[in-house]
């Protein structure tokens, strides 16, 4: 008897080096982000949550890349990023999941995953518009309403869509179960320096906390 | 040996479903809200901890009943929410456990908790004031400081009253060991829209990250 | 077969009563306390980890030094405090662990560590300097690169020493595989009040949320 509720317990532990990790631009003030949190502890109560940060200039999706493409190297491989940084929200656009062997990661299809993709891509394009997605990595169309919260909101993606799917995920939901393989992702590039003479031009993507700026 | 080892591993591990929940107007800038944590911890090691929001404007009520009633639903129906915005603190104000169907609640009987208990009451009174426990819910004051960090501050409660006995909720504790039941709580009636011609007046509880006003 | 599973699940658990709490000036919007989550998560996928406060005033040891002693003591005497705040940083300045019975705490050695040094002091210094490490408590220079993040940065010893290293900690690495035992620490007196008169002079540490000062 003993040795059964033991079994129970263990069942319920979950596996342990699958964090839920969340980059979004909802800010701290108001509940979004912990709302999140609630719908997966909901799924999974062992989750482990992490904030990358939810302070992403409002829909500033290149930043949004930029400290995820910095970041997402020192976290576990078998982490879960959600990103949640969307100018396009309530549209038709496609959420996905792209799957790699350094972690993987829940965004809208905006072109937010560009600096990861980079990692993995031999020629990344110059401009902007949709690249391929490259050979060791695999991307999925998240299109199986079974894993989101119903009703499904116009507006929070966040909460009816990318947490329950991360908390799905960590639980161990094969990838493929969550929709359709897709062959291709919006891509943004790096900002390229435009050198004039003895000046560079860039683009300012950051400002960080001791004011120093990122080209 | 092994065997009793692992027994007492098992027995640390505590409930998986019961998270903790901070809603305050402490900010993020002291060590207030951390401190909490530190003090859950203490108590029960295996706490599951998240932040709705340390960010509600000082001592505004009405802002956090409207958070916490438009959040709560999404989190495990077993979580236990913290919530420590209080403009009486200091005074003889007591706090309360509110035991509901979908989580419990610790609070300062100061009408934070109207949104919640509005959920569950068929005649919401239109007055601020007092109002009746609705039925299949429970209400408590807690008065038992057996559960309570000692000394206890006069400006603290959040510290030394709530998180302690937030934590030995989580722990199992059961609601009728922590104080005395009570029969109604303060209310706090949603701001009526009031119709003036082609104008609709509210009052403003809350503008979000984007700026968009609630009313 | 299944025992054996479940004793490899129950080594992965790792102690229960270990959190480790961060205190840096390094703001919530940048990924940079995200990151050092990462790391922790990386190493003891079962940390518990717990903010004090990420929003020191950039490089203010003094007012770090003074949030950490006050809020110590209400985390699990065998918390794992991680105090990153230095104008030094970049330098050759040294990491230390601090051992006590309330508490480890891994900091540079730059004074921040002063108001938890001064509770175990029966003489504190009046002057900024040294002081010998009391009696009853030990500290250690980190220098055992074997528990550091490869390569180092110059900039980012956070996540690249202290974040690995209190990662390790946690799974129970002693303090003296972690690099060499000192024997003092540098010392901040606090600011002592000037009394003339019927005024009080002193310096003001900090400004808390509700604007009152702390001297």
């Amino acid at each position: 008897m003993e040795w059964l509720e033991e079994q129970a317990v263990l069942k319920d532990l979950g596996p342990p080096d699958r964090p839920v990790v969340f980059t979004t631009d909802f800010g701290l003030a108001d509940p979004y982000a912990g709302v999140m949190k609630g719908v997966v502890l909901g799924i999974n109560p062992r989750a482990t949550i992490v904030d990358l940060t939810h302070q992403i200039q409002p829909q500033n999706v290149r930043q949004a890349a930029f400290a995820l493409g910095n970041s997402y190297r020192f976290f576990p491989a078998e982490a879960i990023h959600v990103v949640v940084v969307d100018p396009g929200v309530g549209t038709s656009r496609r959420a996905v999941l792209l799957v790699t062997p350094r972690g993987r990661f829940l965004a809208p299809d905006n072109g937010v995953l560009s600096h990861v993709l980079r990692d993995c891509l031999d020629h990344p394009p110059e401009r902007a518009g949709r690249v391929g997605v490259p050979s060791g990595l695999a991307a999925y169309s998240l299109t199986n309403s079974q894993y989101w919260l119903h009703p499904v909101s116009h507006t929070f993606h966040g909460r009816d869509i990318f947490a329950p799917v991360a908390a799905h995920l960590s639980l161990g939901v094969p990838p493929e179960d969550l929709g359709d393989r897709v062959q291709d992702l919006a891509w943004l590039p790096a900002p390229a320096p435009v050198y004039e003479g003895h000046r560079v031009q860039g683009e300012v993507i950051d400002v960080d906390y001791v004011g120093s700026l990122r080209t």
